[in-house]
């Protein structure tokens, strides 16, 4: 169990077999993620769920996986209820709470903030997403979905479509992608929101094939996975243009129709706003549902590596 | 059991024999919803309490049925930290937490959105309140309270008094109520808040006997109970006629005894403001705190029948 | 168990037979409280954990204790969703809920809302911090640190330092201190935040010794264990005063260094801002965040003794 005891803070600090394992744990996850199964594995433990920017989604779905397991939930929502709001520092926040739970899964507006947490606590700290840095789990979930949808992550061509540059689950997804066998990633975006050449060249150094094409089109042609994420119009200083340029990068129906393409895979790490029309989720690769649901068992694969708990 | 698996979204879907069976399930609930015995019947079963338009009491109160019957419990309060506020639809909010929980209870200020979740959901949704809508679980329970304070429902004379045309309980109970027999409607209400044409329209083909009466003292001295109800003076244009019209349907011990009816059963669906005086509350048939208590085993008999599950 | 089925609302309730057993069991506690071991105590018991006004910690604390006992948590966190923001009673928000649950822990930032709380409800209250009023299990965990840090109460030298006058878990602490033999306060403050009268009067009654020093480093120098607490600059009229007063009640290491007593226990009912500064965080007796841990252990054997319950 390489996870035991550690802190979940970055997808850097994972390796291929720890994928490996992590997806084989969900897999025996998933019964009782689905409530067709039940489990008292987590009996006795603690977590504190501290989101202190809310994410109502990311937040249920962490509860969900540790309440699964039998575990007990603390949940803190929002920074104005809490003492950080009058100027104490979140070392000493954790450092308290560090004394009522076994784990902690941690939310926070701030980069480094999972870090500076993790350096104080005597129990596992798990980012929730620390602003513009990591969203570990997120990736986890996203890649677990191309594997659960195409069979293998090995081989597989996947599109990146839309704001690559503030994207985090972009970023951190790419980086996963390359412990990979023979992925091709297609990166399709506006120009001004293009992925940061610090993530092209962590790629170019992990040896992950990657290409630029300038249209929605051409990237969905060539694809088995389209990773559809938001453009928020407020990057923009022209409002006109912005909504020009976004409209570009709209999937949708006859946009799949036009170029045969049906059939494509499509993953969204939702909400979704005008980025993902509603009338392509009845084709059966609309699978960002199904996707969002695999949080739950990824989660528990996580909590049972990191509290070294087995599921018999 | 005719409520497996369904959505509980109004009242309508209620027959006499399902009220009967609700309230049986419910007897045998009371000792567990009272703390005085312990139950493991929902252990492994995990609801998702939705709470976007805030209601503390109904929250708890769900959450006390389910988790009392050794269920677990995710909640979300209010729609500022949701991704609906920054443009989500709710059924993409339902779709994702679908794939959580394995029921969900949905309080939302729009009227229609529980039925437009179940309209998306694979595991059942309870309507606990949306907007001007329904509020099924409000009507059971306040049925059940005349059921327990009066020894049955059959033939009872109850009293619908305050604002009758806003009141969505008043709406739903006076539905339920025609299920029953010989049982006899007496309303009274400020001219401007008179039961719905609507409401009537279905009462009179349900076959249910009632009666409006002009003054808040006719209506008591006639009622075995009396169901009050608030009265916003925001419904009136001018504040001091308002508060004219709403002090003749107040309810206090100098009204009771003056028409010598302090014998009567007081039923309210809290909170309660100016409407319902405090002088009342050591009267014996002052029930409302009884009533408030009842939710507890009949939401806990929703959620048996709603999942499949029978105490032994 | 003396304090069984009552409301603990005030440290006035507590003599020292209560104090040591409390401490007994809250020492039977303890690896429950830190997670070696599991129990399954308060199996099927509901806690309805009331913070009418938030604190993060106060409220993780109770719910950490009830749930690590086996027992089941509901939550109300602030007062804008509540009932009472549109008028509605506490006497009436608590006989409702006093329905649903076991037992209560309230928060609420008005004196005396506590005892008006364990007035109407038929179920325990636990004062969770009742506005300038008491916050009896702080004051417990206060001294029970002191316990453990110094092996006893008894014979112990503790100065309290800081704003004296407004600080309810100085007063509370103080008035506990007197049940215990040879303790002596030392009290150091601006002279605009003295101990106010009132408490002096209750500890010359109690036969408490108690001295007040001018300075910070007279205090120190004198003590086994430093309370230290929070100065708020709004309590003054002239900023730049008040700035140049409250560095005059700063510990820091610089000081303790200075007078020979980096070897003192310091204690602090967090959250700390500027009055204590991170530079003595490495020492041996800076056990402010052991303090806070054993506030659940604490917790814990309040709600053993009200809820009749033992551990084996």
């Amino acid at each position: 169990m390489p996870l035991l005891n550690t802190h979940l803070v970055s997808v850097a600090q994972l390796r291929r077999t720890d994928l490996d394992r992590i997806f084989a744990v969900a897999d025996r996850c998933l019964p009782i993620a689905r409530g067709e199964e039940t489990s008292d594995l987590l009996r006795g433990r603690l977590l504190a769920n501290l989101f202190f920017e809310p994410s109502t989604r990311t937040r249920l779905s962490f509860g969900a996986a540790f309440m699964r397991l039998g575990g007990a939930v603390e949940t803190t929502v929002g920074m104005q209820f809490s003492s950080m709001a009058k100027g104490e520092t979140l070392e000493d926040t954790i450092r308290v709470i560090d004394g009522y739970a076994d784990i902690m899964v941690l939310r926070h507006p701030d980069e480094g903030s999972a870090a500076r947490a993790a350096a104080v606590s005597q129990h596992p700290i798990i980012n929730g997403g620390d602003g513009p840095g990591e969203h570990p789990t997120q990736a986890l979930l996203d890649l677990y979905a191309i594997a659960k949808e195409r069979g293998s992550v090995d081989g597989v061509k996947v599109a990146l479509i839309g704001d690559l540059k503030h994207g985090r689950t972009v970023h951190s997804l790419s980086r996963l992608l390359a412990c990979f066998e023979g992925v091709e990633l297609i990166l399709t975006s506006p120009p001004s929101l293009a992925m940061p050449d610090k993530v092209l060249a962590d790629l170019d150094a992990a040896g992950l094939r990657y290409r630029l094409v300038p249209t929605l089109a051409d990237a969905l042609a060539a694809a088995d996975v389209a990773y559809v994420t938001r453009i928020q119009a407020e990057r923009f200083d022209d409002p006109v243009a912005a909504a020009r340029l976004i409209s570009g990068f709209v999937v949708n129906l006859e946009l799949l129709e036009s170029i045969g393409r049906t059939d494509i895979t499509i993953l969204h790490p939702l909400p979704r706003y005008n980025d993902l029309s509603t009338d392509v989720d009845h084709l059966p690769g609309a699978a960002y549902f199904r996707q969002s649901h695999l949080g739950v068992p990824v989660r528990m694969a996580i909590f049972c590596e990191i509290l070294g708990k087995e599921l018999a």
